[in-house]
């Protein structure tokens, strides 16, 4: 995965786990959100901008809206592969894009969209870009326009 | 809560337990989507269209869609209150959107959106107006027009 | 359900929901520390001892040993009711045994316990006899010998 | 990680996710459950008893005892390395038995002991010595007396 400026960036893979699983033989709906969650974050440390930085910073990135396409079912066992990219930022907001893939395979299994606000420590509106713009400007780095 | 039909539906009340929060002292996103199926089957159960009863039918409704809106974020302790409505109705597929109340206020904290698939138990696509014309009747009188 | 002292608490009764099943059609295992916390909550609530007065108190009331015995399975839409007892409190640590209904009946489905310490808001160790003696008296009110 | 007759096991390493922390800044203490639920498939797998081939068997491994022994708490991010061992084995019945650490040192976190019974997909005992020798055999080595 990279971003037309040749920022390299890692996709996600991790394998479901059976507590995810619900009686209907298949991972529960709601253990999407957080499985983006995961391949969010972990992009975010790639680019240096762990989530222990950015508190550190006092920068808060909470969900405004989330998107969840439900392809295929996915089940205990299944190695899956999350690929977000940044298709929107403002410096008051961003948004991701993700597909999921069987790990190996171009098998779309999941496509799902998040939005974001920058906020401070106590939840008030940040202008990233004026308060921080060495971390806007590294974000700006991996848009990828639709 | 009610349809133009006059089915009086009651809307779904429940408590925020502590397990629900994360270290941003808030509800995690992810538990929503599992709020708003709880509100959900709360309503079919209302309308005799239980999980165990649809289920003894083999009509499965896995979520095919699912769209968070955050407004503001709830606490560990509050009171929500889901008041969810099915606004587009089709022998296989149906939609529906959900408001989230502080109980017993008009302060929105959350709008949601999902949608659903008719499916057997082999999770194969069924026509439900075909299969089951006694449910679809039943679902059609609830539908809200948008 | 009542102490010796006559303080009279109500049990704690709730619905299983379906995201808390897993493949095995049952309710996963995980899920019972939950309840007990539920359960633990609401009993400190009837006491005037809400998670939130006595986070304004600055006690918090970690765990420090969880104990499930897994009688019967329990299964989506079941309703259960979970009788909290406190069995031993000193001034540093209480310990809570739970045993849980199918509800209305005395069908037994698990049994629990909990130990838990007093510590103030930095983890810090508590003398919760020392430091606030109305609330240590207050709970050993409720102290059933076993 | 070794048993005595040599048959060496992986120990089970992971990194913490953001969304099972709650609001005292650490990790919740239900997650525990799933952790070792994670470690011991983990193992099953490493010795060529994967869930998916016990599964095909018919041979389900439900919970039926938990120990939680919460040393320190961990949090967002934190890498923990899971070693768990068999420290039982009846041919209706298994224990094992687990120390959790902080990955890659000696620093000790949490320690923790699981029952299990044998069962068919039905749920009924089953005597796996009879049923299954070979599995039962596999499991017999591995099992460290304390």
């Amino acid at each position: 995965m990279s971003s037309e400026q040749g920022i390299k960036l890692e996709s996600y893979v991790r394998v479901i786990n059976y507590y995810e699983t619900d009686q209907m033989q298949v991972v529960h709906h709601s253990n999407y959100a957080r499985y983006l969650e995961e391949a969010r974050l972990h992009m975010m440390d790639q680019m240096g901008l762990g989530y222990d930085k950015l508190e550190e910073m006092g920068i808060i990135i909470p969900v405004l809206e989330l998107h969840d396409y439900y392809t295929k079912s996915i089940t205990f066992g299944d190695v899956i592969e999350i690929k977000p990219i940044v298709i929107k930022l403002s410096p008051v907001r961003f948004t991701l894009k993700y597909k999921i893939f069987r790990s190996g395979t171009d098998e779309l299994l999941h496509t799902a969209q998040t939005s974001h606000a920058f906020v401070d420590t106590e939840f008030k509106p940040m202008n990233l870009k004026k308060s921080f713009p060495e971390v806007y400007e590294k974000l700006s780095q991996i848009v990828v326009e639709q």
